[in-house]
């Protein structure tokens, strides 16, 4: 294997995807990023893959002789990031001159404009297969309703790992949409978007995707992507694909029933307000400063005579705050707590600059949406009021 | 107490005295800042205050009624900072009407623009007085000279708090000058400033103040000064005080013989250098990469004949480096290994972009000095080197 690129396309290329590199690999190989290179289309592929999420991506190269080589991730990401802009050469054929004699297995070499490096490298037959979803129509879909989606539903997911399911994103796929939900058992954020084009098949499929991939995906496309390019999604029992250009994220899909989450969103509601949106999240933070040294309760009054949302927070021994909002409210008035994290979150994540919230009483279910729109719901569960 | 102040004059003058708060305070008025409300020159000031750092600042106010209070840090800053732009009132009259009932103590309201928040309060008699240092003859100093001496010393202190004088810089008061002097045990950074006026007392004094305080003086410096703004800095065993417009930084020195270090610094060199200091820099950090995989010590070639720097490291099993830098060299060849940390951070505070570097023997004492400007000499040591 030989090959020149550039500085900047090595560099970018392995940090995107050394992020699917384990930090403690259960084997030596998948600290390692597999570098391919094929000297009839001059492309260069690397691929990182821990078993479970795996990100490939390729790139022009002037490949002078084609060949498959696994580089240590970490310690490469680390210099080439180093490196002063310019080409640089990567070649394993040293390996021979400097290590048979010892016979400690490869050796790559990288040439960068000024300086000479080598590292240790491993086998690429040694490295897993990424796996590939084939016969699958897949979903259509832009990359801004991914992003969108994934925005609206990644922040309600549960960071317990003996949570299982609750760990990821639950997509739903019909012949138009697809839905994307999210709960942690004390909120759920649920988002629609549209498919690109609508599926042939019209069998609905679900399956749930480990959040953590899906993190990755939306800092990749976050960095990557024009909004209106077309993203592939291919889903099947076990695996989903996400393709786009010269890259790929595969992952294992999380095993269990997910929650019946539809069930939980009331259809009918007693109570309605429209409210400014940003007004609601800055009010609400300096309310948390106190809500911070009590349970993280916030006490939300509404007055449909004054039509206003009255905010506050008593910290016994402490403090207190008060804050009060214009709002447009239909209903009767009512008193009734949120932890006060579980309302931020959601109400960050909702994009309109107006919401509505429907609610009925003190301690069912409450129901944020955007006013316009993208399709989101956001259900939270308020809490006991205590005084 | 009763004054009405910006947000933004509030928020930030409490987060600048906000840094001397104990994060774990030994007494609980000691986790509060201190304001003193003037009626007649309608001067609001704040003091933080942890028995070894203490921190005053003073802004302008509508002062309708002067008194002091001590009020809790941590939570005022939370919501200050958070509130709209605008007037805020502080006000500790309602501790009468909320709180004789229960008997409980003193309550402050802060009433923004929208809302009402009350805060726990202490009196102002349980608050400690910042040390004053009287009768003693200020040195002045420019803003600009001061940060350079902190910028080229603090670096080098050590981080051990067992090290007892070597977590301090060592401030020596000549007639013309300043000294900074740190070391760590592994280097030294000496720093020479000049006052803005001679003293007229020419007694030599000496001082070892912590590097904790005066991090926190390159802060509020770097912040709020501009650089030919004069400091006068009062110097007296046990304490110093930094005071500057309406901002004041007060320490207790630190115990104990500071290292002679100035007869570490050799006088005569065998061998001279003169290089480019932030390409040395850059190469430098390509070569960690390596080096940290190995006891970070990286190997200096010396080559008169090129003309030429090697920095080369070689990390067993993991992968080598190995690059040259043109360099102005006089004296024979020799090869040299360095901490790659020690040396990297002195380069980085040396104030010129290109440096010279004075050595004898492989194991002897390297000095490293900026070429022109301000008055700095770094000493590193260098290490066994081992192959």
């Amino acid at each position: 294997m030989k090959l020149i690129c550039t500085q900047s396309d090595l560099s970018t290329n392995l940090s995107l995807v050394s992020r699917a590199v384990p930090s403690r690999p259960t084997h030596p190989v998948l600290a390692n990023v597999l570098l391919q290179a094929d000297a009839e289309t001059n492309q260069v592929s690397l691929t990182a893959f821990d078993l479970s999420l795996g990100i490939r991506t390729s790139f022009n190269a002037e490949v002078l002789e084609g060949g498959a080589i696994a580089l240590p991730a970490k310690l490469l990401v680390d210099i080439t990031s180093r490196l002063q802009e310019g080409e640089v050469t990567l070649d394993d054929e040293s390996a021979l001159d400097s290590q048979t004699a010892t016979g400690e297995g490869l050796i790559v070499t990288l040439t960068p404009k000024s300086g000479h490096y080598q590292v240790r490298a491993m086998s690429a037959e040694e490295f897993p297969e990424l796996p590939i979803i084939a016969n699958t129509e897949p979903i259509q879909l832009t990359t801004a309703a991914l992003i969108e989606g994934l925005r609206g539903s990644l922040f309600a997911t549960s960071g317990d790992e003996t949570k299982q399911v609750l760990t990821g994103v639950h997509l739903t796929v019909k012949q138009d949409t697809l839905e994307f939900a999210a709960t942690d058992g004390h909120r759920l954020a649920v988002v629609e978007t549209t498919n690109e084009r609508p599926l042939d098949n019209s069998d609905q499929l679900e399956v749930t995707v480990p959040a953590r991939a899906l993190r990755e995906l939306q800092r990749m496309l976050g960095h990557n992507a024009a909004s209106d390019e077309a993203i592939a999604l291919y889903l099947d029992q076990g695996q989903v694909v996400f393709a786009w250009q010269n890259q790929r994220l595969t992952s294992r899909t999380l095993d269990g029933q997910y929650p019946a989450y539809r069930q939980l969103i009331p259809r009918q509601f007693e109570r309605k307000l429209t409210i400014e949106r940003k007004q609601l999240i800055s009010t609400l933070e300096r309310i948390a400063v106190l809500a911070d040294q009590k349970n993280n309760i916030v006490k939300v009054s509404i007055n449909s005579a004054a039509q206003e949302l009255t905010l506050s927070c008593e910290a016994q021994d402490v403090g207190s705050g008060r804050e009060s909002i214009p709002a447009q409210i239909s209903g009767e008035d009512i008193e009734i707590a949120f932890n006060i994290k579980y309302l931020m979150e959601g109400l960050k994540e909702l994009p309109s600059s107006e919401i509505q919230i429907h609610l009925n009483q003190a301690l069912t279910p409450v129901i944020f949406t955007p006013l316009g729109g993208l399709k989101m719901t956001y259900l939270a569960m308020p809490v006991q009021l205590r005084n």
